[in-house]
């Protein structure tokens, strides 16, 4: 199942995507955010999607979660990124030699920081002139809980979207703690939708990122060096995860500053990010 | 104006303390979130507590803010405590004569991390034994913006309060992006209410802390290495701030790790915080 948020007109709806015959089954009930949604079984969501059938290319693709609090991201979970990241210049404090870390840079996000498949990224030129993409795959939390064993996280996955983890490595470089650089307006463009994890094989999907076309990122999720149950274990450990929370899992290599000299995204520049079943998510930096 | 939310009974509302009288003022008007009040005048507040009057010591405290998004967080930003973390062995990366940044260390803690004045706090004796206090103003935005100018910010603050920004030192170290370490739940003891900035004096305040009656941190805000119109215009920079965000100012030096060996937090232990004019935060350790 891919759930989508979208607008027709000044309407705001979530609905079920139908890639086969293009269109999308909103929803009868009123839903206000898609938490309420992931609390209901498969079986209630077809249901409730059964009637009405609107065109893909009518409407417009919304960020399919309205994030209740900070998305949750994790740093450096490639090997040849976290090279390519410590070899830039761009990492406060790397040490040559120990690039892969023993437990994983967590840090977040603010919700603020969300936008659709298709809206415009702000390059936020009067603050950085160094701004990056970071492709990754995306976690979203349908049973919360803390405490988490790793041998029982996937049954805390509702499923699976897109993220474009943006960056502004100067300020993330700057300020050492990775927030600010991480955290400006429109920085995290999520989406097309949420696929249910029973359409998932989270652990062998392709990712691929291109910048006005030129392919920059191609990766396995397999290669993930901390991998999903891992990464749930650590963050509920003492902190209790909610339905609706969305985990970004990192990013590989091939971003912006793993070129010389770096790469860094202008005005007019479009990134798209596909991973197998989950879409294609694509933005205009402006 | 210090203004309170608290419980009485079964009921969450908000009022205006009053302490010559030990009382609260409670708003005639339903409120759903402090954002509805500090939204108003301070004229429009005072008319509407003006009426019933409940002595302090019926009722519970609440943490004065519900928190929409994130705590927006600032690190070593007191010159003996960045020495004093620098030296302690917790800091990752940290280098040995350069414990003064050049710009703010930013951090969030999540809003779950919030709670009152008299809540417990957990220790969390399953994922950390290294639990440490840091008292810290904090800066409650009343007018958002981006961009906003460091001569214009303090038009932007609503009030201030406190902040007991409780940070598991290991976790902080082992995953060098210090969010983990700082966001466990019950982690931010907030309280016991916000001050309105006409009555605070805010480059000028004492901030101390006790633990179970031990005086261990003692400064004044003056002594802040980035100032507060500094920080506002830091992180709004392409960051929108809203209505009701809460900006934690860093703490000063005496916490646990200035210790040697460190003194940490154990089970039923005090921290109590005063800074002046914005009352007393005081939480046990469970």
């Amino acid at each position: 199942m891919k759930l989508a948020r979208f607008s027709l007109g000044k309407t705001e709806r979530f609905g079920i995507v139908d890639l086969e015959k293009s269109v999308i089954r909103p929803f009868d009930v009123s839903v206000q955010n898609v938490v309420q949604i992931i609390a209901q079984t498969a079986e209630l969501l077809s249901a409730a999607a059964k009637g009405e059938e609107i065109p893909l290319d009518q409407i417009k693709l919304l960020a399919p979660i309205i994030p209740r609090r900070n998305i949750f991201c994790v740093g450096k979970n490639y090997r040849e990124h976290a090279k390519e990241f410590a070899g830039s210049g761009y990492e406060a404090g790397a040490v040559k030699g120990a690039e892969i870390d023993e437990y994983p840079a967590v840090f977040s996000k603010p919700p603020s920081t969300v936008v659709g498949n298709g809206d415009a990224v702000q390059l936020h030129s009067h603050v950085t002139h160094c701004v990056d993409y970071e492709a990754e795959l995306a976690i979203v939390i349908g049973k919360g809980g803390s405490d988490i064993a790793a041998a029982n996280a996937m049954d805390h996955v509702w499923g699976y979207t897109i993220i474009n983890d943006v960056t502004a490595r100067d300020r993330q470089r700057q300020h050492k703690q990775w927030f600010l650089g991480k955290s400006l307006d429109t920085f995290c463009p999520m989406g097309p939708w949420v696929t249910s994890a029973d359409e998932v094989k989270s652990d062998g999907l392709d990712v691929k990122c291109w910048v006005n076309g030129d392919l920059r990122q191609d990766a396995n999720t397999r290669d993930l060096i901390f991998p999903i149950p891992a990464l749930i274990a650590t963050i509920s450990a003492g902190l209790a995860l909610e339905p609706g929370d969305v985990i970004a899992t990192g990013t590989p290599a091939g971003v912006g500053i793993g070129f010389n000299p770096p790469r860094f995204l202008k005005a007019g520049d479009e990134v798209k990010i596909s991973i197998t079943g989950l879409g294609t998510l694509t933005n205009r930096f402006v």
